[in-house]
């Protein structure tokens, strides 16, 4: 028997609508369905949206969270992040994305674009907790030969480790920077990734300091670079891309390349303002929204991440206008599903089950003149009741199972890393 | 018989504390404390902290909550608000109050500094709520003599009505701002203030287009354009102050003048991004926060307006060192409760028991290294359990009294004022 899930009564564009799963797919949208033997959830003072997507984070470092804020990059990275993880074993990383998934189900987030080490630690804890995960073991060689043939290697047998997990967990590649990774260990991931179709994830022009060192090791700012290499394509999702002239986004657009925002992550520590999402969106680069990951802007709600990135672009421009909150929405759910290549992220017929309802009966959704403008602006990620991926129930009224074990297997293994 | 309340096992700086409170005030803070025929509330698994003190806003517009987003200031305010406002009645003010209200309890606000019309519906819900109103009517002359006189009128009516209120509501002179209030008002209301020992709310030094009219209209920028009216004193607490020169700021020191720092609104107006909270600091200038009213920041979450502060304020710098989780969490309890001349704000014996219990049972307080970080960068105003002020326990187990009623006609009064 197929598995259905019928909602009744959510609102969607201010109408009261059901609707149909069937197995991992949205069937049907219309008014008083009918589905015998399906699992029904009643929505009424409910709205539902497309699950969030996002776009780069680091899920296991949700065990650093709160260790070390308020510090400038370099001390924070070399005294505080770099040595505690390279204390962290497997089972760290497994309750660290563990803590990351949860928390990203409860902020409605059900599509996450990862890259951390000890990949099998985040696949296994996707895979239990439901949600997908485009996951990237983070590949460096830091422009040593040696370590250039054994990225490869890596990388080529992680591929292939996918294999063992279901459809929700994707491989992506997870060259981690310009600066850590060789040209040549680019210009191969690129080759990989086109014969194998995976997508790239890439740290790109986050500060002014990455793009002068570029022009002084490569003799070309970031993107020039990758374009002199010749690994400029549609399979390449750079996070930040805070740093690119008018020439480089027409670059990144001539080439397909995809962009995710991470406005809290930029402005915490300090790494710049000047995103320039409507530049971008304009040369038709295809723009998502992230949170990155919790040592450097301490939480993973997409909600939250929709009204920095307008208040931010508002602000930066000196103009209230830009920046809307349909537009945050859409960077958050179709584009982000659209960049990552998954047909999810629009409520419609056809389109992977993935969905959050919002609960109505708070302050922040009182009054509901403009629902998006409510959700964007005034909410946060505690107004998702009831989260679906894949056309599994995720969460119901607030609640994921075993909430209560993973927070305190996730608080145990940071206290006894930091420790060790 | 004396009200008494104890709190027991609250986390408090890294200990277990149980903390005693007589009629309103804090009485003890100790460890194993007893108190007969005590209300005994159970914080095992919670931190406590002072009540949030939200500096400015403008309480009932949360009925225009998403009803204009995203427009330029001008037409959004003479297309929008105004034709809006000017249709409410005391009942509109009083259930948008009630809203109000209600959202700041749910987020750990217990202290607020409003402007608004038809004071008594204000007035009415903040008793009725049982928090702390710092209320003033607003008050301007749009330099019209026949004006004028009637705005002093106004002032000295409702200085008096204030006494039918109960002590947690204090009467705050409104004048609007220096482009409609003539000089004259605002002089007679330094020195209304003066002989009756109340504040003066007033927006100052907002945008740059507020500066560029000053200059033109009154000869002067306008911290010094009030120095000239001989109106800079220590009962004054100008909201915003986003373009101050460093003289200007050296006179609000000079004057005990006190800033309210106001960033989601500043930032989604685009009003600007160069709040000196660090250059007040050092002068000496106390700084608070304030979330603005909901039509332009759209909520009410002190917790939230920290995290913005911070981040707004590293941003801009280009240094991820300043303006640090605990400055914030200062800012928003004890300096905003010195700002209004208030003994609250600190988790002391003598102090006045406004408190919440922070539930840290949840993703974003999990690992707890640093509360405080996790309060400001990782948490948002869902996570406030309990909320006591002026020693009555106004939220229990995240549950206001009387929630859905003031959901319900809040919602009714915002759409009938919009139809009207």
């Amino acid at each position: 028997m197929i598995h259905r899930i019928l909602i009744k009564q959510a609102e969607l564009n201010q109408q009261k609508v059901d609707i149909l799963i069937e197995k991992n797919l949205i069937s049907q949208i219309g008014k008083d369905l009918v589905a015998e033997d399906a699992e029904v959830i009643d929505a009424k003072g409910m709205a539902v949206i497309p699950g969030l997507v996002n776009g780069h984070t680091h899920a296991a470092m949700t065990l650093f969270r709160g260790f070390a804020d308020d510090m400038k990059l370099m001390p924070w990275l070399e005294q505080k992040i770099w040595p505690n993880e390279a204390k962290m074993t497997r089972e760290d990383v497994y309750w660290g994305a563990k803590l990351a998934c949860l928390e990203m189900i409860k902020s409605g987030t059900t599509t996450f674009l990862d890259m951390y080490q000890k990949f099998r630690g985040t696949a296994d804890a996707v895979e239990e907790m439901g949600i997908r995960g485009y996951l990237s073991a983070v590949c460096f060689d830091r422009f040593d030969p040696a370590l250039t043939e054994k990225g490869k290697k890596e990388c080529e047998k992680l591929y292939s480790v996918v294999d063992e997990y279901g459809s929700r967990i994707q491989y992506a590649l997870g060259p981690h920077a310009i600066y850590t990774v060789s040209g040549e260990l680019l210009q191969w991931i690129h080759s990989f990734a086109n014969d194998h179709r995976c997508l790239i994830h890439l740290h790109l022009a986050e500060t002014e300091e990455e793009v002068n060192n570029s022009i002084r090791q490569f003799g070309f700012s970031p993107v020039r670079y990758l374009y002199k290499l010749g690994v400029l394509s549609p399979r390449l999702v750079i996070a930040h891309g805070v740093y690119v002239d008018k020439d480089e986004i027409r670059m990144l657009s001539d080439y397909g390349v995809k962009v995710i925002h991470n406005p809290a992550s930029n402005m915490k520590l300090a790494s710049g303002i000047c995103f320039q999402f409507a530049e971008m969106k304009e040369a038709g680069v295809k723009v998502g929204l992230g949170t990155d990951g919790c040592s450097s802007s301490n939480n993973l709600d997409m909600i939250e991440a929709m009204k920095q990135a307008a208040l931010l672009g508002k602000a930066w421009r000196k103009d209230p206008e830009v920046l809307t909150a349909s537009e945050m929405l859409e960077a958050a759910t179709c584009t982000g599903a659209d960049i990552l290549g998954l047909k999810a992220g629009r409520i419609e017929a056809g389109y992977l089950a993935d969905l959050c309802l919002i609960d109505l009966q708070s302050p922040a959704f009182t009054p509901n003149f403009n629902f998006v403008s409510n959700l964007v602006y005034a909410a946060n990620g505690s107004c998702v009741d009831t989260v679906i991926c894949n056309g599994k129930v995720l969460m119901r009224h607030k609640q994921v199972p075993g909430e209560a074990e993973i927070l305190e297997q996730a608080a145990r293994c940071a206290y006894n890393l930091v420790k060790r």
